[in-house]
Order: C-alpha cells, then sequence, then structure tokens
C-alpha cells in the first residue's frame, strides 16, 4: 500500500476526442476518516462512457467535473479503516470514489457485494450499473416478448452483452451489433446472439437487413451515428427504442455533425409507425437494483448470463483507457486495477 | 343536386409543395347502389395534413392513392338511398368517401351522427378524427397532470385547440405556438389558452421560454421545424412528446433539409432528460372513440370545448385550399361545403 492518495483530475476540458493532456496524475495525503466515517481503498475503478460529459461544461443532468476535480466514477473498494457502526474493515463495497487510490465515505454511497457471488469486478458490470442499465431498459421501457426481435449495438460491450443475453432469457431473438469479426465472433459464441452483424462491413445495412427478417421490434439505442440509420428502416410498428447513450457523438464537436438533417425523416418514421423512443437513465429505476441483482445471481449460476471483462493495471493507465473507450478499442466492460483484492 | 358525380382526383405526384395541377376535376356518372349498399351524398369533406403524404408513393402506413384516383378523405354526408337494413334515407354519417360529390358504400366505414348534439360539420373536427386524435394523444401518452404545462403548436389548427382545450379540463396549464397575431389572440380569448406565443416572433425562442417559466412537461407535436428547436431545450425530466405529424415538413424535396444534422443533439437531450417521444396515429386507440364521443358532447354542453371552422365553398375549390393547409393559411379546422344540409 502507497503512503499517499493518488489521484487522475480534470487538468483541462478536450474539444472533441479527449487527450493525455486533459488528464493529470497528482499524488496527495490519504484522507483520515473521521467519526462515521470509512477510508476505502480502491481495487477496481470503472471506465464508462458517461464520463465524457462529465468532462465538458455543457448543461447536462449531473454537475461537470471542476477543473482540478478528481475524475469521477464508480468503484470497488476495501474498508481499509471504519469509524462506521455498519461497516468494517476488510468489508467489499461498490462505491462512487472516482478516479483516486483512496477515499473517505459516510456509508451512505456503498453498497457490499458479496465475493462469494462472482468475482468482485462485476460490481462495475455484469452486477454492476451496466448490468442494471441493461436490465431497465429492458424491463420498464421495451419490454420484449417472445419471438420478438431485439437489436443491440456494442453488443460486446458492458450494456450491449446484458441486453443481448437478458432478451434471450425472456424467448426474443437477440441480434447483436458489433465492430470487427473478432468481437462479432465473440458475441455470437460468448454470449450467444443469433445473429451478430459488423458495422464495419460495406453493406451493413443489407446485413442488418438479412439478419432480421421479421424487422426489428426493440432496438436498444446507446451508440447513434449510422446504426440508427440502419435500423429505422427495419424497425416494425410499434417498436419501443429505450436510449441509454449515443456513445458514437460524445466526441463530436462543431465540425463533426455532417451537412444534412436527419432529424425530419426520423420523426416521421416515429410518427408513422407508432414508435416510442424513451430516454433513460438506470438511477430513475433504482428500487429495481435488489431484484436485479437476486435475478442476475440466478442467472449467473444456471450459465445464461456471462461476461466479458477488458482489465486495465495502474490507475495512471486510465486516461488513455478511457480514450480508446470512446473509440470502441474496448472489448467488454473496461475496469482499472488500483490495488490487488489482497 | 346535380346529375353526375363530381370528383377531384390526383393527377400528378407532387414534387415538394403541391400544385393546382396536381389535381383533376372529373365529372362521371352517378354511382349506384346494390343490394347493401346506400347512396352517400357529400355535405362536407375535411381537409387534413396527412393527405399530402398519400400524395406520394413513399412507403408509409397507407397505400398512395393512384395516379387518376379519387383523392381520399373523411366526409359528413347524407343517405341519399339505401338498400341496406341499418342505414335509412336521410341518415347523416361520417364517411370516408373522398373528394367527390357522390359515392356508395356498404355501411362498414359509417359512423351515425346526431345533428342535436352539435353542427353536423363537427363530426370532421372537434368530434370527428382531429378532436380524437387531440385526446388520443393526450390520455395515452402524454397523461397530463394538474399543473403541468402543455404546449402545443399549431394551436389554432384542429387538433392543437382541442389539445389545449383538453390540457385545461385536466387541471394542466395550455401554452399554444401560432402563426400572427390574430390566430395568437383567437386561441388565447377562444380557445382560453394561458399563454400563446407567435413562432414568426424573431424573440420567439425567448418568448417561448417565459411563456413556460416551470419548463415544459408535454409537448404535443405536430408540425417540427423551428418550434421543435425552441422547445427541446425546455422540455423537462420526463417530459412526453406525442407526436401525430410534421406539418412542416411534408412538403419537403431534397434541396429544403438545412445543412445541419439536428438528430444527434436531440436525441442526446432526449437520453439526459428522460423523454419520451411516441409516435401514434388515433387508429390504434379507436377503441375509445365512442367515450371521447361522449366526453367531448358533454365537454361541448358546458362550454368547456369549443371550436373554429375555416368554410370553403365549392368541392373544386379543395384543391387550392388543401395547398393553404399546407403552409399555415387556414384558421380552425378546413371544411370544404360540397352540398347544402338540406
Amino acid at each position: 500500500m502507497t503512503e499517499f492518495n493518488r489521484r487522475i483530475v480534470l487538468a483541462s476540458r478536450p474539444a472533441g476526442r479527449p487527450k493525455p493532456s486533459n488528464f493529470r496524475v497528482e499524488d496527495a495525503a490519504v484522507p483520515e476518516p473521521c467519526d462515521g466515517q470509512v477510508l476505502l481503498q480502491t481495487i477496481y475503478l470503472s471506465l464508462d462512457p458517461y464520463m465524457r460529459g462529465r468532462m465538458s461544461d455543457a448543461k447536462s443532468y449531473a454537475d461537470p467535473i471542476e477543473i482540478g476535480g478528481v475524475m469521477v466514477g464508480a468503484t470497488v473498494a476495501k474498508v481499509s479503516q471504519s469509524r462506521h457502526p455498519h461497516w468494517k474493515e476488510g468489508d467489499i463495497v461498490v462505491a462512487y470514489s472516482g478516479w483516486q487510490s483512496h477515499a473517505v465515505s459516510d456509508g451512505s454511497d456503498l453498497r457490499r457485494i458479496d465475493p462469494a457471488v462472482a468475482p468482485i469486478s462485476t460490481g462495475l458490470g455484469v452486477l454492476g450499473m451496466t448490468g442494471f442499465t441493461a436490465y431497465a431498459g429492458l424491463r420498464n421501457i421495451a419490454h420484449p416478448g417472445p419471438g420478438e426481435t431485439v437489436v443491440v449495438a456494442a453488443a460486446g460491450g458492458a450494456v450491449g452483452s446484458v441486453v443481448g443475453q437478458i432478451a434471450k432469457i425472456e424467448g426474443a431473438r437477440a441480434v447483436g451489433i458489433a465492430g470487427g469479426p473478432d468481437k462479432c465472433a465473440f458475441v455470437k459464441h460468448e454470449f450467444g446472439f443469433d445473429a451478430v452483424v459488423d458495422h464495419r462491413d460495406p453493406d451493413f445495412p443489407q446485413r442488418l437487413a438479412d439478419a432480421c427478417p421479421d424487422g426489428i421490434d426493440v432496438y436498444f439505442e446507446n451508440v447513434g451515428g449510422h446504426v440508427w440509420d440502419a435500423v429505422l428502416p427495419l424497425l416494425n410498428n410499434f417498436a419501443r427504442v429505450p436510449l441509454c447513450g449515443m456513445i458514437s457523438h460524445y466526441n463530436d464537436d462543431a465540425s463533426s455533425t455532417p451537412a444534412f438533417d436527419r432529424l425530419p425523416g426520423s420523426m416521421r418514421d416515429i410518427q408513422r409507425k407508432s414508435i416510442t423512443v424513451r430516454g433513460f437513465m438506470n438511477v430513475e429505476f433504482i428500487e429495481q437494483q435488489p431484484e436485479f441483482l437476486k435475478s442476475a445471481a440466478g442467472w449467473i449460476a444456471d450459465g445464461r448470463l456471462t461476461w466479458r471483462e477488458d482489465l486495465v493495471d495502474g490507475l495512471e493507465n486510465a486516461p488513455e483507457a478511457f480514450i480508446g473507450l470512446l473509440e470502441g478499442r474496448n472489448f467488454g466492460k473496461l475496469v482499472v486495477k488500483v490495488f490487488s483484492e489482497q
């Protein structure tokens, strides 16, 4: 254990694609917990696309990170000191303590996890917020019926892989979209999707149509961009589109948008096909998290739900890994190992 | 009564804005009803924006009108001959008999209307499909709560005027958008909207913001275009957007779209504010029509629901009136008087 708190702060706001110079590594004193607080030692840090939004000062659902402020993020951490009656040393928790090796917490943002169910890093992925995002969007917005076709992009990613697997559990047909033959093969064989289409294929729209002979009933939207253009003509009447992200646009700047307005055509199709588009964040359904964790633990135990992690070693490598995440370079849930579990 | 069936057919498909030459007036023999049929004499013809879509051969929810085919549309008609046991001469019905003076029907598409409730032309407007569109969108998608802010564009139009009045009946605050000071004044004073904003005002976005100090909870979308751009930043978290039309785009051709893609920004706002956009057509809720008619008759009787008609005299003037409708030149529900009621 180091003697200091290593942390990564926002050095400057990115214009478009983040650069390493937008981040700065700092070493500070390890904070001291007061009465009613615990000291956390970060084991794993989650890297997620939403963090790009928090680096900008554009109006959003959450305040931007201040310049010089620690990058935000979910972590799996060990309680290394406790001055709180409900937490004891050695407890493994999910916290929201950010890109740093240590943090204090009053316990209100902690969730204890059971290392017997699955490796603790899954508390950031399949048993964490990304898995819950998939569950909440399917259950509350998409409600796929047996035999319906569910399409999800970034199907090798942390959300998409769970969307497809839960869709299958619900009796639907799962069609994944991923980038490159390796990811596509993995999505099909490891996650058990019924079909997978490579969005880099020059014939991608036709390939997607071929993979969806009965059209698309649910499109779980988390990427935007040219995938939407291929999906829209295939959406059936009364299709549902849970919308939890637009990763392909997170790095857009004024020069990025094509010189063509796709909005009227999209709205026209939404109208004439009675489509529902519903933006959401998992937190609005947070009261369903316990039942999700119970269901997911069961699905993991009986082999119907699996996951893939892309593990990066060392907090100082988080910025580069995050930049790659926004370009789709990760393969599975991107997690940074900060300290060893022991 | 003329000796022939005057009808208006589609002479050619419009590119962009329809022109008078896209229509042709024809006189044909009055059809003879067979056993099980009635002969209808058209009293009023409804002109509605959706007809623009039917003039194109682009894929849509309904087949296009064929070249040389009679323009489609709802009518209020009188049964002038009956060879059907359930209909008698003199019955006043809503039919879907199109832009013509006479038609035969087997009765399956007819709905009897009671002239004692309101003038029979309202069977095409406030007590017809436009009124029902407003009701169905509010009841099934928007469900405005007391004190919420409901915004509707084309507030002087057949759908918009009913949206605002039902929103008020439900206890919501109704804010209308209309074009020009005369329409705005009418919407405010005759339809009782709480506020009205002129979309031609150079400060329209700011005026709309001023009229919606608590943001917008429901935006009933029936126009598209620059109104959406002003509405989007004002939508509250969990706002609902029933989408029943995009009249400002119906005449778009390849040269009409601005050189800027508004889709990613719209989708991003939909996501971060957990907004629901739901396209719909009133027919999907058609089983609610009887309860709508009962409620609306009550609201008319107690003075809470009123309407305005823009009456055009003579079937041969329908094309010009329809072209004006797509440019917002009408003021109230646009209806063509084909024959006198007596």
